[in-house]
């Protein structure tokens, strides 16, 4: 299956994969999918909000166990977020039919739409739209760089987007959902363990900082006559680090968008997007505001102006303590509980539906990068982990 | 004139002009060239390097007098930068016709190409070419954002680049060159002046910095474990401010590129470019030092990689003191003489050429966008005086 899906979207130039929502790469990705799922005898399924199924057993059975992940990326992605999660799903699967396992349940397959966000600004919009997470109207608004609505972008794609919204009937007919990732930490490469339970996903959100000064000749304007937002970006970029280490939370600038970006010219516009995480809600409060704040102050000294907006945000998400158990003690009790800062389709489904995750060892806990790597041999038990937990839920 | 001129490349929602090197609105403009100059009853003329010439009399009689500017613009720049000066030429010939003047030598007006660089990063490429101030070899090397190459731009839009290459022929023909621009500073509106006479170009440069980290998910890598850039560009940008501040200098970091530019992604790469100016070399040399010498501090801190390259350099041009003179002596003396910090085709074809630059008053001094503005009593000033240089240097 890895090698099917190895060169598919990747660059040549970075090593890094691009597969974007609804992009060439990710029709390649789910043509994929929908080959693995026919190939083993499944019912494919493409829902409403573009997320791809995989059935064995009825849908309409009740109760159903499932598992996935996605097969976006984020730009310049690694090779294991998300595809471990779906490749590893087939692969537990295969594995209980050689165990000879009889399902008791309906069990499915899924690969989420559009997990990363990369394209249209929002993470995990397939999962949200499902869940209600996202408003139709807000979905409608949503828009590439190069200013494409997301629904356009599914009709280019050869997907109907008149009938995306919450899909609360399927969700109903869920009773477990189990998402395998690779970690994006070193807390199992700390601990000595090749695979780790979820406890939680911290509260993380992204805001948008828009400076807005006066975009002059580089070379005659003199400094007292400029309203330069670079600089007070500069600064809002340094206040952001010094924040997030007084709060021992996370905060990042690793996106930016410069009007007009020209070498001679003073910017007019300065868009910088703040990614921020922390173990819990008061702390995440504490570091966004005294960021804004910092913002606001270098911003009026500058003659800049300047607008926050926030683009996401997620609670806390705290997995289902009664499932977790479980896969306690299916496993043995002798796994790792960890938490995480990012995000999951998981996480935005745990609201409706009992959720669990798996996380499977990184090395060097580098991730969103061509360097991500896991072992073969970690995430040969990440497989086995996972179809033990199928087994326990789904089988009789 | 203006009328035909003023949609061509205009941007409906930000109102700046993006007439880059070869692109369409470039072409746009250079058939509207060559249609003033047939209308005129001008031979028109490319050069190998892709300037426009419209001339009145036998090019390869020598002692040519030659006006121009060029039609190009930076990212969302104003109407003014470039297109006054060719408008100017040509409605100063009309005058001086309907004066009834006499031309006792050849007169040429041009239009220079990719004057800005705002497509290829290196400004002034048409003169550059002509005065030999630009190697063939490096112009084979230069590449726009998306990676085409300039020669195969120059292609595309039907101009031969087998043939660019100094021209020293063409400029050994030139008696003087005289370049109108509107000015991009303050100097003529706070003297209460029209019209000003250059004296000199301040010595300007751009350099690339590429500060070079480790690519990572910015939701679960701790702050300890990063390599981030974007820290590191941000301590430039505020160095640079400090670093011009303290030698009455300019520095200015006013485009960015960002790999990957993920909101949940620490950069792996954040290239600034550099815009530096000051009124003599030894104060240019010391600001872009002392910021080299900070943003190496910063990185070696940071485990951020950093590489600097200067990709371009104009030392400081002194206007030919002669021709400044009999400028002075044409216009009555009663024209102030002021300093630029802005480059031109004008300092580039100084090193080969008698050259002089008349400033028109800029209200507000803003340049390089949209706002950019000149009174049309002062741009008819700028006509007029033109006009009369041109009647003195040329005419029996």
């Amino acid at each position: 299956m890895w090698r099917d899906l190895a060169p598919v979207g990747r660059d040549a130039g970075s090593g890094g994969y691009r597969r974007y929502a609804w992009n060439g790469a990710d029709a390649d990705c789910r043509a994929w999918f929908r080959e693995q799922a026919e190939t083993r005898g499944l019912a494919y399924e493409l829902d409403r909000n573009g997320n791809q199924w995989a059935w064995l057993g009825d849908p309409s059975a009740g109760d159903a166990v499932v598992t996935g992940s996605h097969l976006d990326s984020v730009p310049d992605g690694g090779a294991f977020d998300g595809p471990l999660g779906v490749v590893s799903s087939f692969a537990a699967l295969d594995e209980l039919r050689r165990r000879g396992a009889r399902f008791a349940k309906p069990l499915a397959i899924t690969n989420f739409g559009d997990e990363e966000g990369a394209r249209f600004g929002l993470a995990c919009v397939g999962s949200r739209l499902t869940a209600g997470q996202l408003t139709v109207e807000k979905a409608h608004e949503l828009r590439d760089g190069e200013g494409v609505p997301l629904t356009r972008a599914m009709e280019a794609a050869g997907h109907d987007p008149s009938a995306i919204g919450p899909d609360s009937e399927r969700l109903a007919g869920i009773g477990a959902f189990i998402e395998l990732h690779v970690e994006q930490g070193r807390a199992l490469d700390l601990s000595g363990d090749p695979v780790g339970i979820a406890s939680a996903i911290w509260p993380h959100g992204r805001w948008r900082f828009d400076f807005r000064g006066e975009a002059n000749h580089a070379g005659t304007t003199r400094l007292a006559d400029r309203r330069d937002p670079m600089l007070t970006y500069a600064e809002t970029v340094l206040a952001a680090r010094r924040e997030a280490e007084l709060a021992g939370a996370l905060a990042t600038f690793g996106k930016i968008s410069v009007e007009p970006n020209g070498v001679n010219a003073i910017p007019s516009l300065v868009r910088g997007w703040l990614d921020s995480r922390a173990a819990d809600q008061a702390a995440l409060d504490t570091v966004v505001a005294g960021i804004e704040a910092a913002a606001r102050e270098h911003a009026d000294r500058a003659g800049v102006e300047l607008r926050v907006v926030q683009e996401s945000f997620t609670p806390v998400v705290e997995f289902e303590h009664a499932l977790r158990d479980e896969l306690g003690k299916i496993l043995g009790g002798r796994l790792p509980v960890l938490g995480t800062g990012a995000g999951h389709d998981a996480g935005i489904l745990s609201a409706s539906v009992p959720t669990a995750m798996l996380f499977v060892r990184n090395p060097t806990g580098v991730s969103h990068s061509p360097a991500e790597y896991a072992a073969e041999d970690d995430c040969v038990a990440g497989v086995l982990a996972l179809a033990d937990v199928l087994e326990g839920l789904a089988c009789a």
